[in-house]
């Protein structure tokens, strides 16, 4: 008898007619004799119009402010893991929900962004003995009797460290895709389900726009050797499995392409190539909050370099606010290009291939397509282009490297 | 410095402009030099959607059911009071939110109908000393770190335990209505507002069809003897004060008038006058969970009584069904009327004063009004009459008894 950990997001729970599908998910688990838990998101759009709600009323900067915020988002998972509990015992199955402070999910206590630091499995244990589903509230923990948020993705974070806590079998996280593709199928109309994909390279793909798991689950999923599922909870087809990399017997060079719109660049030219002068920058965008994403900084000379970083093309006002009102920062020049798209490539296969840089770079030049900055690491080499070459040039890499079905 | 307890109804928060009134209202208070709790319910329509909701998905019957249910349902408080503690945050008043199991208000554990055993107040007590304002969810507790709610006028009751708990010198009660009236004003236009009103008078009221305050609140409020006061969130007036008899210099005959409509009548004709033939009806209809208003029951003859008792009008056929399916419940005949109204006249100067029944009788007689039932207390007289006098008779009564304004 096998431990299943089953998450499903808001999609799937979208609607009452949705939460009756999902219980006959859990069911269908069940009757295949395995012991399964449950970790849920809130109704899709409950979170955001209780966020909007409590914006009205504040602008959420103090510590104060933020616990309140947390208390108030958090009731969208607590009705849904209520409501998903009532539809498995309408169908005669023992449920219970389970909200972060009853567990508990222990946490750090950081408001709004809290990491888990503990979970109590005891309880929980006795429920599964007795044959019982916990059906347990995502993205939620508790500190010092007060309700902590664990900030974006953070319910897959919950069914993650949930199915460590627990030494699950495998952790399944029910979405509205159905796997994770070799590009985004919108873009790409020849994108291919993947089978299997290996820890780093969700991890890299998730942080470079693929939106299917949040880099904190799949961390944790890495760091226990959880195996992980992406399945979709409105067909019954197989998903994608996440795994380790051992585990992967054919290793491709290229797996998937994903791309991030909606980014804009910042290059300080000729800025100060003294010790300090980065740091400077990303104190003044880490007091902001602004989450930089790539930074490029080119060997200097004559006390000079240049350097560019990228971010939200939201967040790019605050950021030329933050940067110019830092008396610290010295450079000649700043220039903007708030129209950019970052392209990548992935695939663990990388490491041991050489050229498939020199592959990228070909293909897109055939296309016409500037390379405005590059950025590599051990399985992933992303590019900047302009927006504008954002779809021809996923289609082009997806061909290239013969990844079209 | 006084401590005043404040709580706020559905309608009073059920807009976030309405929650920044709120925060206007506590503001104001606490500019008097006093010290304020606050307690809430959930925003208008919050708790009804939850209700439907849970309704959909199962028929809430087993305790498991209930016990989801009333998870489900505290989410409403659990969003109105954050929102609340946000709305004075940002007008520079400290305060924090208090769910029912952070204060703890401890309860008996009954699911969807619990009753408070004992509050916590060491944590809010620290609270206020500090400056800060505690707004606490209305309607929820904890027993065994589930949630339990607390019933019909559950937040009322959550008003009236805590400021006895915290010995407040007041406890004012906002809601929709700006204080307790001589009759309903949308069937009697000449109602007055009446300044104060006694327990006992309240409580008979509440029973009777004014909505104002729940009983258990008022019964509460009469045990620990608590100031309580009834007004509007809406206008800035003075409401009306509910207080101890002896508090009441001028006592009225007849303070005033309610009615009740959507009740049926069920009368046993003829049924065997034995010990238990009652017991019998009242077990059927405990257990179909029917609330049974009047019982009248007449002297019998010949081991035969009549025995008449009301419910809601949506309740009768529950309440058929049980009496029919009963084969300990013999009687000769069952006469039904779905189409009757409670009329009822309020006021503590009755124990002292002769003749107001007698004056009633005859004032409903003079407009040609049958009397069907009558039942009475030490501070209130009953009647039964149809259902299309109802308007008519409480106008008459109301001008009768010198109560036009």
């Amino acid at each position: 008898m096998a431990l299943i950990v089953q998450k499903f997001g808001g999609t799937s729970v979208g609607t009452l007619e949705r939460i009756r599908n999902v219980a006959k998910i859990i069911q269908k688990e069940r009757e295949q004799g395995n012991k399964v838990v449950v970790v849920v998101s809130a109704m899709a759009g409950v979170t955001d119009n209780l966020v909007n709600d409590a914006l009205f009323l504040s602008r959420i900067k103090t510590n104060e402010e933020l616990a309140e915020y947390d208390s108030i988002i958090a009731a969208g998972e607590q009705i849904s893991c209520g409501l998903i509990a009532l539809a498995l015992i309408n169908k005669g199955i023992k449920a219970r929900s389970w909200l972060g402070w009853q567990v508990p999910i222990f946490t750090d206590g950081i408001f709004s962004n809290g990491k888990i630091t503990h979970i109590e499995t005891k309880q929980l244990m006795k429920c599964l003995e007795e044959g019982e589903i916990p059906v347990i509230a995502g993205f939620q923990g508790v500190y010092n009797d007060r309700i902590i948020t664990l900030g974006r993705g953070g319910s897959d974070t919950t069914a993650a460290a949930i199915a460590a806590a627990l030494k699950a079998d495998r952790c399944d996280i029910y979405t509205d895709v159905d796997g994770v593709y070799t590009a985004d199928p919108r873009i790409v109309p020849k994108a291919g389900k993947l089978k299997h994909v290996a820890f780093d390279e969700m991890l890299e793909m998730a942080s470079s726009g693929a939106k299917v798991l949040h880099s904190r689950c799949v961390e944790i999923a890495m760091k226990f050797d959880l195996k992980m599922q992406v399945l979709s909870s409105f067909d019954n087809g197989v998903g994608t499995m996440i795994v380790g990399e051992d585990q992967i017997v054919e290793k491709h060079i290229v797996t998937g392409i994903t791309c991030k719109g909606d980014i804009a660049s910042i290059t300080l030219k000729a800025m100060s190539d003294v010790p300090g002068s980065a740091s400077q920058l990303f104190n003044s965008m880490e007091e902001k909050n602004i989450n930089v994403d790539l930074i490029v900084q080119n060997i200097g000379s004559r006390g000079k370099t240049d350097l560019t970083i990228t971010i939200a093309k939201n967040d790019l006002d605050k950021a030329l606010d933050s940067i110019e009102t830092n008396k610290k920062i010295n450079c000649r020049d700043i220039i903007v290009d708030d129209n950019v798209a970052k392209i990548s490539i992935i695939g663990i296969g990388m490491k041991s291939h050489s050229g498939v840089a020199q592959k990228m770079f070909q293909i897109l030049a055939d296309r016409g397509i500037n390379i405005l900055v590059i950025s590599t690491s051990e399985i992933k080499i992303s590019v900047l282009v302009h927006a504008e070459y954002k779809e021809l040039a996923v289609r082009a890499l997806h061909a290239g490297y013969g990844l079209d079905k």
